[in-house]
């Protein structure tokens, strides 16, 4: 630590800057005068640090990123994905946790912009209007990744929530469920709004019925709320199956019925979204719609990586990464239809 | 987003630094000017961005967060507790995920001291030399969380590690286990050690043995391996019980016996240490020792608010939270000493 540029500067005799150029190649340097540069570099031990370089170049090599949540494993794993491919790639990640709160959002963004990141992967909690977000972020590159951001960002990298949607009722219906709840439904999520659909095309299908939709929000404390407002009707199996939006949701509705004596799966089937760390590695396990959220964050990271070093030919559209269901132990078949009601 | 601090300038007939004065009342302005400049502002229904407003006073009110682990809930819950209060007290959060990588925590911390945040709150996943970080750090207000970094850091906020592996040992005694496992001591990080030390000393107290002590790291991956490592000690009753240095191990440790068929708690007990989301809310639940990961946050962040605001007058220390153990099913009594190895 203890060599600095101004060390090398006086050694070979030329400016700070000189050095600088040296280090950075921006600028055209004689091969007389590169050449005592380096020779001073090399006879006092200067590595010149990377983010001097940065400095000398212009740019940060920094990505930002925004997720709404980061207590939820899902935007965890999102980040572990972005920083994974920000590193390969020669880039750092700095992480702004949002809270599912738009004012932060904005805030954030207006931060990393400031900060001169070179570009954004945008997990967004409460889209922003197009007109606020165009104005704040100006020419910022920008990925979407989880949550559709139409015009703003350049390319966008989701799931396929609809299938997803598809994949739960259709499990749930298998195993001779007819009276669904959907909990946790988020108004202006497009991730809400094509779960929802997805499950209610599905559910529609094969049962003839619409489920129940409970709006709610994507955090633990909605499910156990979720759950304790349709008690009754969970207690009386008028309700036998719950399509949680994400695996928060479902943990907070499991421990609600667990607190109640309601059994899962016994009195009543519960399915996530995301497959998170805790639905995967402990207890009974919770049967949930699997995304890739490394992959999701890799591919975002990478479309970002590719329009910052390219330029103008730039990604665009939107990337559909697919997803499964992974059966565990929180869902099973209808007991005793029309008899014993526990 | 369309008025700018030039259109103010240019309808009050004054420079743009005039303009930022008066937004930042850092230097003193006529009344006149002043007036005139307030007046414009109104007029086009010019509200100064924060981040303008940051800039123009020459503080950035960002605090930067670095931690090893992000996908591991305790880390994400401190990172709660210091968002939660740097927000209250007017400042923001750059979060930075270091996984456990000594080179990615300093390069963090050269990047977050280039970008100006105004302090650092420091949860070291791989402490470097003193020397090293004083001389990266320069001035830039340091406070440790979870692990201690005695002379860098202002003040310390750790939970009673110590205290945390004397309640583990003295549960599993209490249960009549007499051959224990410790998994996943990681040299060179001070939490470790004291939770090694605490259960070595009361294990020794209770039951006249040292407990084996197996070097890991604090990741899943190393409790899945350590398990593995010790399958044969764990399947002959050789050891019925495993502290795991923390509960992302313990995750690790339980998936391996879980797939090789031993049962916890009935033929291995298993602690872990955090109390973090999953360990809480999903499954048969893991007994635990309970730090409270937010509250480690909140008084990292609460310390580091004060140093900033009050400059020299600045906290000093080690602060120790206490911690608890949280019985859960994850242990039990020992099965059939000498009798039945199932």
């Amino acid at each position: 630590m203890s060599v600095s540029i101004g060390d090398v500067a006086r050694l070979a005799g030329v400016s700070r800057t000189t050095v600088s150029h040296v280090i950075s190649g921006k600028r055209p340097v004689s091969d007389a005068v590169e050449g005592r540069v380096r020779s001073a570099m090399t006879e006092l031990g200067y590595a010149p640090s990377r983010m001097a370089q940065n400095l000398a170049s212009g740019t940060t090599r920094t990505m930002g990123l925004l997720v709404p949540d980061i207590g939820n494993g899902f935007f965890a794993d999102i980040a572990k994905g972005v920083e994974r491919t920000a590193i390969a790639g020669g880039y750092n990640m700095l992480l702004c946790n949002t809270g599912w709160n738009l004012e932060r959002e904005l805030f954030y963004l207006e931060t990393l912009k400031s900060r001169a990141v070179d570009g954004v992967v945008y997990a967004a909690g409460v889209p922003a209007p197009t007109s606020q977000l165009t104005g704040l972020l100006g020419g910022l590159p920008v990925v979407a990744v989880d949550e559709e951001l139409d015009d703003v960002a350049q390319v966008t990298v989701v799931s396929d929530n609809r299938v997803g949607g598809r994949l739960a009722a259709e499990h749930l219906a298998a195993l001779g469920h007819t009276r669904a709840l959907v909990a946790g439904a988020t108004p202006g999520l497009a991730s809400s709004r094509l779960r929802v659909e997805g499950f209610g095309d599905a559910w529609l299908e094969r049962t003839g019925r619409a489920p129940l939709v409970a709006e709610g929000t994507f955090e633990v404390d909605s499910g156990y709320r979720l759950a304790q407002e349709h008690l009754g009707a969970l207690r009386d199996g008028e309700i036998t199956a719950v399509f949680c939006l994400n695996d928060m949701v479902a943990f907070g509705l499991m421990q609600a019925l667990s607190e109640n004596g309601i059994d899962v799966p016994g009195s009543c089937s519960v399915v996530g979204f995301d497959d998170v760390f805790a639905a995967r590695h402990v207890g009974p396990g919770l049967t949930t719609v699997r995304q890739d959220a490394v992959g999701l964050g890799e591919v975002a990271a990478r479309l970002l990586l590719e329009i910052l070093e390219n330029g103008e030919a730039r990604p665009q559209g939107v990337r559909v990464l697919p997803v499964d269901l992974v059966e565990r132990r929180s869902t099973g078949g209808v007991r005793g239809r029309g008899a014993c009601h526990g």
